[in-house]
């Protein structure tokens, strides 16, 4: 059953082979100060840093920069960026890069006028900024996260060993975002398929939760479709245009908050990907898939009627013949195999986890209780080693 | 492959049982003054026009009443209703009922302010509003139209035998809506059965046009999955919220712009479908119901691929051991079944379409080129004639 709900979303987007353009008529709405914020330096490479600037400066902005946003964005940097966006006196901050990137500059918008420490204010007391906020801009170079619509943002603590994750309400939304699928073609694969399973973990985290039929269940199991299948084409040809195109729209869509209205939601894979992310820098889609199966096998039973369904309409297993059981588990058989194919981490070992981490690992690890199962600290330890 | 496209959509949903109470948030947004716009009278039945009142009225509002919008709103009508927003001098306007109503706000709101006809301007030469707009809200009475989340409008001249939608940009969306299912409950079966071949006609416009493989195609898939499953529900049990609920949804993301996004749409049967209802007055759910499998059946030679894909993804039919066509047929039987099970008007006789009728509707039937075939008009007398 559809719960209540208010749903809006402020972000326009500019998607295509031109959405670049889309600069020109959205830049003039802000001042004159713009902080360039972008990650390790590829946009310098690929040639998308000196289209943008090209762009800021025939809008007559002045540019100040602030680089070298790494993929878990800490606090150290987070305080780096709202020293420089002070110094420039930033009018806008337009981000350039992957979901890291865009949910850094998320944080830092809302932080430059607050007081108070972002990390203890919006990460562990999840509060909502009551300072001014500085609009922020994304054009995106790397799918997965749906950062680009949405006011989430993930920021590492890494003196806590703590990752933490704040969606935010719609003020913090970005104004607008630039979708270029030929922007991400130049990503490594090993980011380009951590990408795809953040997108399938996203779907995943809303769809394995409540007991009711919902429209948005059923949205859920298209875009899922739709991803599988472009991913396969995706991992072949990185270049083939429908599918990046397709796969970076589904991302928007796996987390610009539709799915989720209306119904409950889990998220307790991305606290232990999470945890295991702030213990070892891992890539975070590749947190995700190395506990995924272990951790759907552990709560199967509690959700069987879903996990059956799952198996059905997204996977195409023929259920006549088999226990509701038998059909589950082949759905998850099915999913493994699509993740061995398209390249995926499938285990935590191979992110660098050692046996002496595992303790430190259960216990930076949030408990949610929109799940199937609430676990507890041994339910996370078995899910790890399952997963080593 | 997805083309170029911007996506933005500001309508502010409020949904659910306690979605009224949205208003307290919205209506100190405006000015004082409010044109209560509402249809024939049936909120003054079942007590929503009570309850709106006694907001307006604790939200210190001046109320100017509009009613008897009818459900295919005419150009006459219009002019009555730019007269009344002019003499109230109206800061908002509140359309209370289904998408005739809120689509007949949207019309007043871009004309009272407009020197030109409205029909010449708008919906005889397509252009969009150069003038002010009043704001609009909707309280939605009625599922199916979309409308409480874009910027189409439809209206009738009866003198030239017209009905002609305008979809406009985003200035003219609703600046919220309430989306209660309960205040759906006590419309007509009649009605709330035409409104669920509204929506499922919304989608297939939408999904038979292109070739490509799409992520659009998979939401809409998703989409029609759960209308399928819901209005079976609901047919049998009306105030089933659950059902009721999900479909309001699927209505209003089946035409909020988002499925379209990227593709190319059809939009034909609409078209056929609203000369139908100028000739006869009928509900237009109703129109598109009677002349969609004929409509279907005419055209499926030339998108086979994707009436295939219909059938197999959408109504499960099994492709092994029949050909494309079969299989593609086998599809629309099982539509057939659906929409004679939920009851809906299967022929224009029904409606009361008379022979001497036809040539009429031929020529007031618009020919869109987007669809798998761009008809001529033997085609839509063949269409109407096996429409009968």
């Amino acid at each position: 059953m559809l719960g209540n709900f208010t749903y809006k979303n402020p972000t326009k987007l500019y998607f295509g082979k031109d959405a670049l353009n889309g600069l020109y008529e959205e830049l003039p709405k802000y001042g004159k100060n713009v902080l360039l914020v972008y990650g390790g330096g590829s946009i310098k490479k690929n040639g998308i840093y000196d289209k943008i600037v090209a762009i800021l400066r025939a809008s007559g902005k002045n540019i100040y920069e602030d680089g070298g946003v790494m993929p878990n964005p800490t606090t150290e940097k987070l305080k780096e960026g709202i020293e420089r966006a002070k110094k420039a006196n930033a009018d806008f901050i337009l981000a350039v890069g992957g979901g890291s990137v865009c949910d850094y500059a998320k944080a830092v918008s809302i932080s430059v006028y607050c007081d108070e420490d972002p990390w203890d204010k919006y990460f562990l007391r999840f509060e909502e900024p009551t300072c001014k906020i500085i609009p922020v801009g994304c054009v995106l170079t790397m799918v997965g996260t749906g950062s680009e619509m949405n006011g989430g943002s993930v920021i590492t603590n890494r003196s806590q060993h703590l990752k933490i994750g704040h969606v935010f309400g719609d003020e913090v939304f970005p104004k607008f975002s630039v979708l270029n699928p030929e922007f991400t073609y130049t990503l490594p694969k090993y980011q380009m398929t951590a990408g795809f399973f953040d997108i399938m973990s996203h779907i995943l985290e809303q769809y394995f939760s409540g007991e009711d039929d919902n429209t948005s269940d059923y949205i859920m199991e298209g875009l899922m479709k739709s991803l599988i299948h472009s991913s396969l084409i995706a991992v072949k040809n990185p270049t083939d245009y429908e599918a990046r195109s397709n796969i970076m729209w589904t991302a928007t869509w796996a987390l610009n908050t539709l799915v989720a209205k209306g119904k409950t939601t889990d998220w307790e894979v991305h606290m232990i990907g999470q945890a295991v992310g702030a213990y070892t820098d891992a890539t975070h889609g590749m947190t995700l898939s190395a506990v995924s199966l272990a951790y759907y096998k552990h709560i199967l039973s509690y959700g069987l009627a879903k996990f059956k369904r799952f198996a059905v309409n997204v996977w195409g297993v023929n259920p006549s013949g088999k226990s509701d059981e038998e059909t589950a588990l082949a759905g998850l058989a099915e999913m493994e195999k699509w993740m061995n194919a398209i390249g995926l981490v499938m285990n935590i070992r191979d992110l660098g986890v050692t046996d002496d981490m595992l303790d430190g690992i259960v216990k930076a690890t949030l408990i949610m209780d929109g799940g199937y199962k609430v676990l507890t600290s041994d339910d996370v330890l078995s899910i790890l080693k399952n997963s080593l």
